[in-house]
């Protein structure tokens, strides 16, 4: 995780534009967040659902992976996820009934590499672009128009919605 | 609610400096799940305890007013909360059991006044403060310095965390 060192700082980040730097602040955080909540978690913890209607935490990790992913296509690539990407990332993405039948039996080190990959990714984009590229307009949810820093904030947002979920599953695990 | 008409763009903001108002546009659009997650709940659904451990939605919606109004106090006033405040806001801010005894038998427009009451004056302390205002540092967690983005960033985030188990107990209430 880049620029540990800064966890609680909300601030410039060498190589990045000013607005972008504080995005991946609150993204850093967000993520420390997160592998914290998943710590020495084991395989059955990770699969494990509190309910028929339950996500399992190992399919809200990979879900982390799969909306950062689904918005580097979008913002970076200005496509849609093609069929091949949707085969590797749809379950996570759907969550639900196809999330807990096809993501299972892995290990915390499986999440935790998927969601490394991604976040390079994220990254190294990240370096290409300014300020100026956060206020990118597209129409988005409820006929409105979204820019660039919304979408970007709501993956982050949405990490932070579903660690909430993660520690509450957390405290009832009824594994061994 | 501020500003409706841009809920998915993080930009500029009238009155406010360009880095407060991403930030005011980022706790906006966390409102704004926070209040479509409790729609139309009644008195019994936001007492509703999952389990013996859980907290109430009512209850965390009663935390997010608690967890601006301490930090209104600590980065605007500069102090800690007093004995008052204390017996004001001491069981929404501690959760747990202090909050399931404490926190009970409103109506949601109990709550949503609450939170209305503490956003507004979140708002005008903005307004007399600007960027460089953000970057102010003080001793936090970890033995780090977090700056004061870093803690309204947190005010937002802790809201989303416990947004995501708001809507977890809310597709799991058992009352009428």
């Amino acid at each position: 995780m880049l620029h540990m060192q800064n966890l609680l700082l909300i601030t410039d980040i060498p190589g990045y534009s000013p607005q972008i730097s504080r995005l991946i602040s609150m993204m850093n955080y967000a993520r420390f967040t997160t592998l914290e909540a998943v710590k020495d978690l084991t395989q059955a913890e990770l699969d494990y659902l509190l309910d028929a209607k339950s996500n399992s935490i190992g399919a809200l990790l990979l879900h982390f992976a799969a909306v950062e992913y689904a918005y580097q296509v979008s913002t970076f690539e200005q496509r849609e996820l093609n069929e091949e990407e949707l085969l590797i990332w749809g379950p996570a993405l759907e969550l639900g009934k196809v999330g807990q039948e096809q993501i299972k039996g892995h290990e915390l080190e499986y999440y935790l590499h998927q969601l490394d990959e991604v976040r390079n990714r994220t990254l190294e984009f990240f370096k290409s672009v300014n300020d100026d590229w956060l206020d990118t307009e597209e129409d988005f949810w409820y006929e409105k128009k979204a820019n660039y820093y919304f979408m970007w904030f709501h993956v982050f947002e949405d990490e932070l919605n579903h660690r909430g979920q993660i520690r509450l599953i957390r405290n009832r695990l009824k594994v061994k």
